[in-house]
């Protein structure tokens, strides 16, 4: 048996899960691994209730008080931010000690600088817990996956914003009742843009494309949209169409270089993706070989990411017991080649919501901007009995590419009956 | 670079598939994990085209022959049977040779001896293939809930029985159609047996249930029943009842011990079981922490479990390479305690199908039978206008314990006016 000490910094919901696990479950791990795992310093800037400290534990409140200890041997790092938690994690490399964190946001804006700084060290960073939670999506790709050339990896990465979605379409409220809901539930936050306009879907997808396709990209690069602007009519329109809505982020690899988005897309009700409800995340993989995969869990939540995080603690833990720590698991950070962006992308179809002050000759004027691209369309429906100044339609079109659909949609978006911007959507192939 | 040198046993599907997956990718295996994959010697028992044979290699028939050749670090099992595959685990070990096995009935009859001669020499065993073809199940279970307490496992194992019950439910077939057009579409052997009496499912759920809770299962003791006795009209009635049928393999902790089953379920069109179609597999998990996860993907096929069986080769490779080969991943069949399986299973519902000869007062008394168990009816459905010989009629019941039921169904399968046994499904909570 081999202890193996371990700092926590952040002592919040995940930190706090993570040191309940350990402490729980503790015996089981070192029945299975050889490893005992121990808590043997947490921090918060704020002081930690007694009740909370982990038995043994030292609690401290600066986290170079933490890395100064002798008695840490790697450091989780739970705090989330890019500041304070990019220092920790530089500091704690420069000493040697290997880290673990659930931060995508820190990975996908500063991934380069740390893991380099890893892989100078030969030292690895764990970071399962940073992409959909409990899902061991990140070790499937590099380990179950590596023998394969993967062609695409897209899913539902923010429990939050499914959440909303899932409120929306089951009890058939409004988006602002939902959001508020969620925000008394604790499934979305205060300041809640994080979530709804895509940005945490966004850093979660860059982490899970550099994984797949090993090479660099910069989150900045990547198409964002949210879900602030859908509407109970969208989802209303979506049921007609035997669909729902999701908020996915895809990469897929074409041609033309790789296509990568985080856009609310409209999906079958019959797909896979429909079936992921509430704060659940599921992530999809399209490899040449293993054709497609599926993986379900819960995307947030204290537990669920901290066993993402004990896991690997542990595999961290056995190696440093066997004297074999090393950078591994960091291929797509490390190359340093950049992903080539598709300029070109694919046409698929779309769903376009228009809201208007109601006057004569709205829809030829309409159909005739959308008929100037050479778009074909689908389907299109108004509904009846609307307030005249708040009437909503519904058009989709045929599969075009992005460029051409936000020609429309911005020239669309400058007449003056718009009562808001038009509301895109992705319709699932 | 380290190069491995690759012999493959059993040439047919998932033999050539892993060998193509191996020449299409060497450099991109190279590449990721600095390792260099070669197929020295291919043995068949009947000679092998010269077109199939990988570049470089050589073929051989005789398994001793393979295993005799100094160029061979690493042995692949892809031949099925218990019998030559056994010897050649055993010899192959016994020489200090890793192996990597697809074949689930091998480790379900075999493991203990196979395993314990594995951990003597202190060599790996990979055999992520056997179960669920290309999705990575076992490695989840071990490396990502490793610190987390699992409460079950259960899905669907066996991708020719799905096949046919989506095929009866999309198309409206009768069973024993969609069994000749899958063994037309080589989905289904000429002896089908093993795919639809269960025993596949069965052999994957003992390997499953193992890893999961850590000890010894017999395969013998593990009720199986398969789908040869399903209908078009319990599609039917399954349909009526928003409902379908999926064959599904579960091994759940109780607090009466282990409660594990190989049975046809009728499970709700809105759950995640009824959306896996085809020959797709998906396993489940449900641990204190993870919470439910889902594992979706192709269980069969050539490329699927090829993939898999690369993922372990590449993994044993590192640690060849690295001259640290270890008996890991077995923790399950290492562990010498037997799993206690469950005497009194939990109460769930149950879907029962009568065929009877028509005659008066049969509802009557298949009616009497139930009350006398005190079982309660949840609803009962005769079709109109059926032939007076062949009427059918479906019962769905309240939770009660399967002992309880299967005391039920076997005095009414004794009445003279039952055409074929009684139906049983459980129905999913």
């Amino acid at each position: 048996m081999k202890r193996v000490r371990v700092g926590i910094v952040g002592f919040g919901t995940v930190g706090r899960a993570t040191a309940d696990i350990i402490s729980k479950h503790a015996d089981l791990i070192e029945q299975r691994s050889g490893i005992r795992l121990e808590i043997t310093v947490v921090c918060r800037r704020s002081a930690i209730a007694r009740e909370h400290v982990p038995p043994g534990a030292k609690a401290v409140t600066d986290w170079k008080q933490l890395l100064a200890d002798p008695h840490v041997d790697v450091v989780v790092e739970t705090m989330g931010g890019t500041g304070a938690s990019r220092e920790l994690l530089r500091a704690s490399l420069e000493q040697g000690k290997p880290v673990v964190t659930a931060n995508k946001n820190l990975l996908a804006e500063h991934g380069d600088e740390l893991f380099s700084l890893a892989a100078a060290h030969n030292l690895p960073i764990g970071f399962e817990a940073s992409v959909a939670g409990g899902i061991p999506i990140l070790r499937v790709i590099h380990e179950s996956t590596a023998g394969d050339q993967l062609r695409s990896v897209h899913g539902i990465l923010n429990g939050t914003a499914n959440y909303i979605l899932t409120q929306m379409e089951t009890r058939g409220i409004e988006f602002d009742q939902a959001l508020n809901e969620a925000q008394q539930a604790g499934f979305a936050e205060a300041d809640p843009s994080f979530d709804i306009d895509g940005q945490d879907a966004r850093d979660k997808l860059c982490i899970l494309a550099r994984m797949a396709f090993e090479g660099r990209l910069s989150v900045s690069k990547i198409p964002t949209f949210g879900i602030r602007h859908v509407r109970a009519i969208d989802i209303h329109s979506a049921t007609r169409l035997d669909s729902t809505i999701r908020l996915v982020g895809s990469a897929e690899q074409t041609e033309n270089g790789l296509e990568v988005a985080v856009r609310p897309w409209l999906v079958s009700r019959r797909s896979m993706l429909a079936k992921v409800e509430g704060v659940n995340n599921a992530v999809f993989l399209v490899g040449d070989k293993i054709g497609t995969q599926m993986f379900y869990g819960r995307g947030a939540g204290g537990d669920a990411t901290g066993s993402a995080v004990v896991s690997d603690l542990i595999e961290i833990s056995r190696d440093l017991a066997a004297g074999q720590l090393s950078a591994k698991n960091i291929s797509g950070f490390l190359n340093s080649h950049q992903l080539e962006l598709c300029s070109n992308p694919r046409p698929v179809a779309w769903y376009l919501r228009l809201t208007v002050k109601d006057q004569r000759g709205i829809v030829a004027r309409v159909a005739e901007v959308i008929a100037r691209e050479a778009i074909n369309i689908d389907s299109l429906e108004q509904e009846p009995h609307l307030p005249k100044d708040r009437v909503s339609f519904v058009i989709t079109v045929e599969p075009v590419s992005e460029p051409v659909i936000r020609r429309a949609v911005d020239t669309i978006n400058a007449f003056d009956f718009m009562v808001e911007p038009v509301l895109l959507l992705r319709i699932e192939e």
